[in-house]
């Protein structure tokens, strides 16, 4: 898509496009196959197992793929000593024009459904744990009906009473629906009917019985992470449990196990939609609006198993998003002090959260601009790239069709950042491919840079439009029922779910990832 | 290929294109396409596990895929009524012409690696047990490496020691090397180096500890069924030591694990290419040499994800094959004395074990010719089928665009076979898929019949070039090195193999699946 929109020549034609269907279908298509054509298709030869293709680099998925093979380099800066790269200099954010807090609540709501790098205990930079995953290298809505079937069962109501058929646990606050408590309301006793959860992920941070008391019990470890995550898988959970009412009303012979799947079918794919419509289309720099048309992969040379490559799991690390304030309910609050705080989300009401996410900016993704309690996090992210030994990032941008930067300055026109890496690389061949990500300015009317940009969208389309859900004999009417199917037609963006899924509706409300004051330039 | 080489307009230009190398792979790729279009493409929406889409059923492939959805039949004979479709009539077997028994031998080692149905142990006809498989869905030699991690580890070396690395466990026998044995020498205790291995099916059925103790050690729990399949895995395994000595020698810095792993890419692809270019070119009706070239697969719409079909496990059951007769170093054997009986290929040595096998015919398959120790066998099939709710042969002729058939006689030419059917069944619409299968005669210069060879030819083609060792990036001789990559360069069939894998090499005995007897019609 980027490679080919973001030329010029073609502006003309956008907004023509945009009112004719048949041919907005078919510039879809193009503009999707030029965006995932800009480098090799899976299957990918190498997986972090081995230094070369083996049979295990290439089938078992525990290890992460990798788009490049491992290289030797010396002479690199210690990563703790490229800290620096994100503290702020004079500890003023700055904020990204177009993008709201939206925007990094639904990225980290997707990616934490199929990132899953395994995070070592005792954190040793070198711990080949580091190497390996626990996912399903699908999007498949994990977060909200866990990785596993046992995970899955334990999340589900699994009952054939009237009313009850097809839904996932949850309970009533306030009128509003959430996922069950994970705790006994004293905080400190894990019910037992969620053994087989991944525990919350951070959790031992937050010993207070208030914080844990309020944590949800749901399918993802990151889900309480914040609140704007937990925020959004329970719109889903919400939808899934309308979809199981409807269609429990509508296929009164349907027993409990085909409610749920056919609902679990439906939420799956209009995820999907959003995915594509509202967040690509937000990241795109175009303003011509990409279609989740499933049809453009059915016979597609890239329509290869899905495979998370270790390079994914590092360039999706956008800590400078998150904004050192962010607002909840009328009152502002630090941005450590919300981690795992879900009563926020409780007080707020679902639509108050969106409505406050959407009318917030985000933080500007890059360099000297990451809040100061996740530059450890950066840090991290570098001895990760180390350990898998990953090419540099001037060979990163070669790998996606984009020119090798020659000098310091071709990677950044901010000085400061020129001088920084100067300072501690040889040559812009030598730069690290996590620094480099970060490095460049963003895009033109994207909240991206361009390398992060070309990944994201490669990988987008190429393991979103492969889900079998999408497939060409299985996305049919049949699959998700009548009323499954109207949900999908009906939803384009994260407001068309939450509208029907909050007890007032939305309203006039604003609710979305791009920010009211954006315009194209 | 069938649907396209069997047209007679096409055989003028089949001696020419056999000798224009650019003229054969452009007819072989229009060929393969013919064939695998046939039918759907993957992804199946279906599995065993739901009658209707499910995340389960497009995710799980512990249960077995299914080409057609099930349907609800009343009134069909029970299947032991329909054990008689098996039993000879008058005793005799019938021979195939074009076959040798190395056909079969072939046939069972390749797909004992991925038809893997579960098998209850107590045997009910309707336990769901028998919906679900073991299977890792690819061509992997699983019966020689083991089908996970941990069976691989217990079947190798794993020896730093100079002329050990990268090698498979082996013993020498009278000079020839075969796989080690699975129990200590009195035949009672397992050796707890193997403890990991899946257990050999059917040996409790032969106490006998002389039988016990030449059970080989390896990663098919169906290797040791019968002494023809035990031979076609000495075959691999020599092989594979023999390319890791060759490795070990020309790259002396390789560890082990680089040298099993690169041996193991080699015989793999080697494997697959006997499939292709001796198997399947056995199989198939027409005298075009069909090549093994991975380039067809790589854009082709019907690469998808592999996933075999319990359809796919019942059509592969050609008990009729088995003669019940069969010749081991000069002294004929009744075949149930020669089941699990090693000692008869230890006696024979490789090679004549193979040219044994090379100059007798295989039974013809089709009904009324199975050997009587097999035909519970049969019932147990068709119990499998109605489990799964199997669609209708006639829906299954349909499937792969075959005509369906309006009356027995359609089926068959065969008198018995038609009155045996009119006399079982209301209607042709009626007719099991297994029995149906079987009921058909075989086609012109082929083995099989016209259901069976169409859809053994989709599969073999759609799961066996999707493979991702023949993937685009990873179809080269880095992944082999020069060594492996020349291996599968001289390697078109069984013999190749043998040649350099036996102390006196073949000379010029007979090595081959079609009989010498055999001409073209």
């Amino acid at each position: 898509m980027f490679a080919f929109i973001s030329n010029s020549l073609f502006k003309p034609f956008v907004s023509v496009a945009n009112n004719l269907p048949w041919l907005s279908k078919k510039i879809n298509a193009v503009a999707i196959n030029n965006t995932v054509n800009v480098c090799r298709h899976r299957p990918h030869p190498w997986s972090t197992v081995h230094d070369y293709v083996s049979w295990t680099s290439l089938t078992d998925q525990s290890w992460s793929a990798r788009h490049l093979p491992p290289v030797n380099k010396t002479g690199l800066p210690a990563p703790d000593a490229l800290k620096d790269f994100f503290i702020r200099k004079q500890n003023t954010q700055q904020l990204c024009k177009k993008s709201t807090c939206l925007f990094p609540a639904f990225a980290q709501y997707l990616t934490d459904g199929f990132i899953r790098t395994k995070m070592p205990n005792a954190g040793e930079p070198d711990d080949p744990l580091r190497k390996q995953n626990s996912s399903n290298h699908q999007i498949d809505l994990c977060t909200l009906y866990g990785r596993t079937p046992e995970q899955t069962n334990q999340l589900r109501t699994k009952s054939e009473a009237q009313g009850t058929r097809g839904q996932l646990k949850s309970q009533t606050i306030s009128g509003e629906e959430y996922s069950p408590f994970l705790f006994e309301p004293d905080g400190l006793a894990e019910k037992p009917e969620f053994s087989k959860l991944d525990k919350p992920l951070g959790l031992d941070k937050y010993p207070d019985p208030s914080f844990r008391s309020k944590i949800f019990a749901t399918g993802g470890d990151r889900v309480n992470s914040a609140p704007q995550v937990a925020m959004m898988n329970t719109l889903f959970l919400r939808e899934h449990n309308r979809l199981a009412r409807a269609l429990e009303t509508a296929y009164p012979t349907w027993d409990d196990e085909r409610v749920f799947q056919v609902a679990r079918n439906t939420v799956i794919v209009l995820f999907i939609k959003i995915v594509v419509e509202e967040y690509i289309n937000h990241i795109s720099p175009a303003p011509f609006r990409l279609l989740a048309d499933p049809a453009v992969a059915w016979n597609a040379p890239w329509n290869k198993p899905n495979w998370i490559t270790t390079e994914f799991s590092l360039l999706y690390r956008w800590h400078s998003l998150i904004p050192d304030e962010i607002k909840w309910n009328g009152k502002s609050y630090s941005a450590p002090l919300t981690f795992m705080n879900n009563q926020l989300l409780l007080d707020a009401g679902l639509v108050r959260a969106f409505t406050d996410m959407s009318t917030q900016q985000a933080g500007r993704l890059g360099a000297f601009n990451t809040n100061a309690g996740l530059v450890g996090f950066e840090v991290k992210a570098i001895e990760q790239g180390r350990l898998c030994r990953l090419d540099s990032y001037a060979s990163y941008r070669e790998y996606v069709s984009l020119s090798k930067p020659k000098t310091f300055s071709d990677i950044s026109s901010n000085k400061e950042v020129v001088d920084f890496l100067a300072k501690h690389y040889a040559s812009p061949d030598d730069v690290d491919f996590y620094i480099g990500l970060f490095a460049e300015d963003t895009e033109k009317n994207s909240p991206l840079p361009p390398l992060i940009l070309r990944m994201v969208a490669v990988d987008a389309f190429s393991q979103a439009l492969t889900n079998p859900l999408l497939s060409e004999h299985v996305f049919q009417p049949e699959t998700f029922s009548t009323i499954g199917w109207e949900a999908i037609q009906a939803t384009g963006a994260l407001r068309d779910v939450l509208d029907r899924n909050s007890p007032k509706g939305v309203g006039s409300e604003r609710i979305g990832m791009t920010s009211s004051s954006w315009a194209y330039s």
